[in-house]
């Protein structure tokens, strides 16, 4: 296949220690100017308005799921080696493919991605597929040194279709090497302890069976303490209600640039210099792969820097709240509440605020665990706990906790607004009226209704 | 003085656990706009393309310097809280001014600052003077709440002319809470383990006295302990020769850009417009604090990364080697070498690449610690250790290892250059010969003279 | 009080850091005979045998327990003291008895405690209180310098009769500095991760309150991580099933030499030397205060080292399985499988092995967290959330995991047997047949009924 | 050979994560009544009275050892794996070896080794020799199924007499498995963390050559690391005055009881019940391979805590003083004080103490790290830099830090004597003139001359 081993090359890794590369071929994928692009992407996004330490890359990130995949590996290899075709064991020819996927599984993302794509409508799997398998990538180039389908075959590994469930398992499942690096990268650089597991030992677990990866028996403690871990973490850092206020900050901030873009479109050239030239593509809505590849956190954030001289009122006060720290607030609402929202809106309104740029609700909800629904929307590959006979059980079934947390889904509904309306001080303030009685919607965090208390 | 003590509020770190806060100043100091850019602004620049963890922030930094400064304070205050006027000890009193500069030593700091201010002159230690003493700055406007004198006082603290040694010792001596805190956090983000020392174990050892801050001398091997965590970073991570390539190649990089915008001086406004905005200030010379105050990392980069399309060669070249990792290569030279490099720089121009952009020689060479040499250019504050008969000692007198490290320049000097020359596989390339002739000069890192071997 | 303050001296401790002492009451306590005694007690007993870094003295927890419980004060001390009677606030005169309640809440264990107390009948909680209040201790002479009942206060606060509930709370109940201390003490030492949880955010959402100590409800998931933790210390460390062979085995053993003992009391009294000297008031059941101290670990260890030579031979074979690691093996039982040991029993004592020293039933089951049961047999205290206006509410409410958890027991029962009744390769033994019957019953590592299979 | 190769098995280890096996020999080694006794014999020996933490047992230290060389052996087999003879690169038949070999390296070790040795002249060195060659062992019976000669192959690796210098240096030079695990191991348990180095850096730099291992020059900062992360074990751990003080102690303690034992041999059998059955052939000098094996930790302090209520006053004395951990004060003595120790003698006798078990000279001196010295007492193997093109340079000829440490002991002689003789506040004891005449000959924790003063 023409692809040469070599002598080890490390990479120090504070969470990992050390990763290692044997092949050729992952030493020049790292090198390519699409992957290096992922130094100016960060991890987790607006988080570190929250947890300050939380400003690790995606680079960093995908070098660990590269190095999680390659531990996989070597023990599938070392403990269960397939003897023969049909015995379901590790078959070590896919260790590359596997190897390529993990690194490369994230390298379509763009800049906060859950904010940009909800605004901008891109998609990054769609480009990750895409800057694998487009020819006119570097990626691309090294990946066709292995072989003139393996591009092709390094995208199915991602995109879940791969022949061999093992490998797309490994990379893209509910314990896989993609969640392990992130649970464990995201607990050491925000400080969040509880999203750590034992990933050696978890890793020894695993049993290659026909239709994927299994884990033995004796150790579903380990397992049920990883899913918990992963829940801990969404409950804590993933879902934290200032990080929100954040997304949604940022997500009102493009919103408003983008009809200020449109609205000039009649205009001059000139007019639309608010937009740095990297961005202007994706406010036009027409971005071609070269195009997508300037998209990075730098330019974004530097562009947001600017508008804070922006003539337009609402750009330039959010583009400072967004980048001096200066949060939305949020209250919980629930199904019982929601009906008081129109009113505080108005309040909010009469404030001085727009409430189309000021307010905004927001859920984070998801499931931390479920097992397979054939009939879901997107049906989960289930946790298997093998016996020592090979019996399969899937994990809920044994771990109280984990049923607990099976097709259940976590997190709360939140109503955002700015913090001015909890100024209390103000009793001058002509707005004092109107800031008082919004505050009587408020009690022990939650939104209620004040007739009723 | 107006300052309410309040219930602690917290920060979650990853290297010192918990931030504490008890103090509204040192709240609403975070809150500020100029302390809140230093998110921005990454603690140690170009190291990140060699360990990759290392994408801290300055922001980070400052919350950990304040919070060491705090347990510092804390100790002395339980231990050590001064009795009567004139007895050495610790005066409580001192505590809010060493927590304000703690926090805000770093404030003035702009983006890949060694480099940065090597090229456009400028000095974040003026600016940090500025931003504490301006009345025009946010910072300036919380401190003096505390008092009119208050932001002077706090600027004297990072200045070193504030009356009392031991509150400026503490923020800055050659074992100070900056330090500790940068040798404690870039050695959890690099992965570099042996830049951890016993933190606690120091402010354990803490004893105040008339000239400052001594430490008692049963603790001297956790002392020498810290020195050499400090050398080790030094040898390890600050002088790494690829890091210093980055250096190399960003300073190259600004050059040009700099001498493409003084050309460009009798031209169109259009044609300075590939420097953006936010950076004019600084290529024309003329920079406010107010401008300032717009230069952070990401504006830097977003710039460069608008470079790489450049109709300027060089330019563009040398943008897209920073932005895709594409490192100069670098050998030691020494003193009895150096004669050989003008031959280099020749062959390195035949090959065709410019060597006022494309070669460079760097010394990084730093002194570990020092004792007080009172005619050197900056004397430095040596550190003493204290017998319980209150005897002091400097420290390289009982510790033969340090005794090793004072005064002693750690480092080399490298020649960088295209990694292009040293291609061995190109037989056909015309080239080819310059190469061979180039590589002659080259072995076990080192620039040789190829009629010595 | 005459309790005079000291400059702190510290314990380096492992687990947290540095533990401080500055009160020299607790200094003094520290270097009582019957405290040091606990060096030479295990705090996990046979679990060294299954995670063999599990080492770790009762002398270390209780040093942490100290440490833990003054970290606590301490926070209570600075952010919530007592402004007037009846506020409900920390009271800082109850520092001093928490703190030596703290310390000396484990000093009347034994070697060995849960078997030991199995077998003779001995209770260290008696012994602790007797330890503290009589005046033939070192212990009862340091506190006794502090008041006439300074000694009964402080047994007060471990028998949980102490009128102030939050002291009591802080060293006894769900969530306390004793099982915080064990939790994440035991974690380091058997290197189980799963048993970290964040002690300073814990002790951070701490809220003194009339009836004992609450935590804060925005914490919620902190302390849902404390009690999960604890959940998997159970189901991995406590109760793995390896340690509670050698329970059993040292349960059979002993209960074998008192038999041993007994037979031998009309006999002479070179007969019962089999028996060391310091043990023998324990094996006659008149065991007064100063005879209790001589029990410890090394005691009982050497003297089963010597019963390897005893002419008794299941003395001597139960002694040499348990020092030279030979366990038990064990299957799972359960209600539906119980009636066949009997039969297997009957296998056993075929196959040459007297059942009551070669088999035994051992249930481990407890329950990780239970809401207050007023009726049940030792009500427990439950953990209350405080909301911001002060509303309490019971931690499982707020928690689906901890609902799922509270008032279940966790665990299995278990059948042990010899590992020699497992042999396989022994065609020719005349025991084969009796091997490959029993082996019968055994599948997945579970009892099951071979007619049903 | 009859070796079979097996699934791996797995012991949880604190400090290296996971200990793995995958030979079967090395799990029937570890099985052993021969290494199951290493459980009751402590790391590090009577340190415990000063770092709580360090109860490690050398079981734990010896599984380490063969964990580290397992990775050794892995590294140089998948790096530099023989390709024909003679090629000096590493074998992979001298697997198995170098592991029996790291695991087996101190399985002759007794009690408290250092004191013990030197009481009563036994040396565990010729015991490791003889338990592995003599066939009366479990571990010789194992050894013997991979081959006739494999025991003597096993235990010339640990005398260093083996043919394969790789093989040896890998367990036993300046820098290997052993030393690594045991810094790491005793930096854990301690809280020590100056002993942390970067084990698998280090691991990854070796490279086989033909007199040894070697180690990439490119890491020498990493070696140097570990040389100082030694020194500091040693000046802050091993050599700590109460750690030597409890040495000093349990010596003149088992030289008591020595002469007791002599004193009595005229006498009745029962006369000498003082000494356990178990030690006894010890203090008669004729101790067999059965009887060593009978010799540990808790055998000697069971006897120990006996010797509390000896009717030998000085017997129960040094016994209560050890077990209540009431260990003699010291201070520092030198050449040109040592000679008013026999006056400080007379002081002590005078107060009432015989001074040949309540005085004692005690020097901790070591060398961190030595070149090789041939004419040396016991040359050591020097630790070798490699350059790329294979020069090797010992490492103090790079390193300045390790030139100050090269071949120069480190540690200081201390006087020890009973802390009565410090008593400060007895005006009316008859003693305290003595006291205070001795008080005077201290200062700054050295002894001094008063005449001096």
């Amino acid at each position: 296949m023409g692809v040469l081993t070599m002598k080890e090359k490390v990479f120090r890794d504070p969470v990992l220690n050390l990763i290692r590369v044997y092949d050729p071929v992952i030493l020049d994928l790292i090198g390519t100017s699409e992957f290096q692009r992922l130094r100016r992407i960060k991890q987790l996004g607006v988080t570190s308005y929250v947890f300050h330490g939380a400003e690790h890359s995606r680079f960093a990130h995908s070098l660990g799921v590269y190095e999680i995949a390659r531990r996989f590996a070597d023990h599938l290899g070392e403990n269960y080696r397939t003897k023969m075709p049909g015995d379901s064991l590790w078959d070590p020819n896919e260790r590359l493919v596997l190897l390529c996927a993990a690194l490369l599984h994230d390298v379509g993302h763009g800049p906060y991605s859950h904010t940009f794509e909800h605004i901008f409508g891109s998609n990054h799997e769609e480009y990750t597929q895409a800057l694998i398998t487009s020819p006119e990538t570097e990626i691309n180039q090294v990946l066709r040194r292995v072989g003139p389908d393996f591009p092709e075959d390094v995208a199915a590994v991602i995109a879940k279709t791969y022949p061999n469930p093992q490998v797309v398992q490994l990379i893209s499942s509910q314990i896989d090497a993609d969640r392990m690096d992130y649970l464990l990268r995201d607990a050491y650089n925000t400080g969040a302890t509880y999203g750590e597991f034992d990933l050696s030992r978890i890793s020894q677990l695993m049993r290659p069976y026909v239709n994927g990866i299994a884990f033995e028996e004796k150790g579903m403690y380990a397992i049920e303490d990883y899913v918990i871990s992963r829940y801990q973490m969404y409950v804590q850092v993933y879902f934290h209600p200032v990080s929100r206020a954040f997304e949604v900050l940022l997500q009102h901030l493009l919103m408003r640039a983008k009809q200020l873009f449109n609205q000039t479109s009649a205009e001059t050239r000139i007019a639309k210099d608010f937009v740095f030239p990297a961005l202007r593509p994706l406010f036009s809505g027409q971005v071609s792969l070269k195009d997508y590849l300037k998209f990075d956190d730098v330019t974004l954030l530097a562009n947001i820097n600017q508008w804070r001289d922006s003539e337009d009122q609402v750009l330039a006060d959010l583009a400072q709240r967004f980048l001096d720290r200066k949060p939305f607030k949020s209250i919980e609402i629930t199904a019982g509440t929601r009906h008081l929202l129109p009113h505080l809106r108005q309040l909010i309104e009469q404030a001085g605020y727009d409430p189309r740029y000021y307010t905004a609700e927001n859920d984070s909800f998801d499931l931390p665990y479920d097992d397979y629904k054939p009939h879901a929307d997107k049906p989960r590959t289930q946790i298997e706990l093998m016996a020592p006979d090979g019996t399969l059980t899937e994990l809920s079934k044994k771990s109280a906790l984990v049923d607990t947390l099976t097709g259940r889904t976590f997190g709360d509904a939140r109503f955002f607004f700015p913090k001015e309306m909890l100024t209390q001080d103000s009793v001058d303030d002509v707005m004092a009226p109107i800031y008082r009685e919004f505050q009587q919607y408020i009690h022990n965090g939650k939104l209620v209704d004040p007739s009723n208390r």
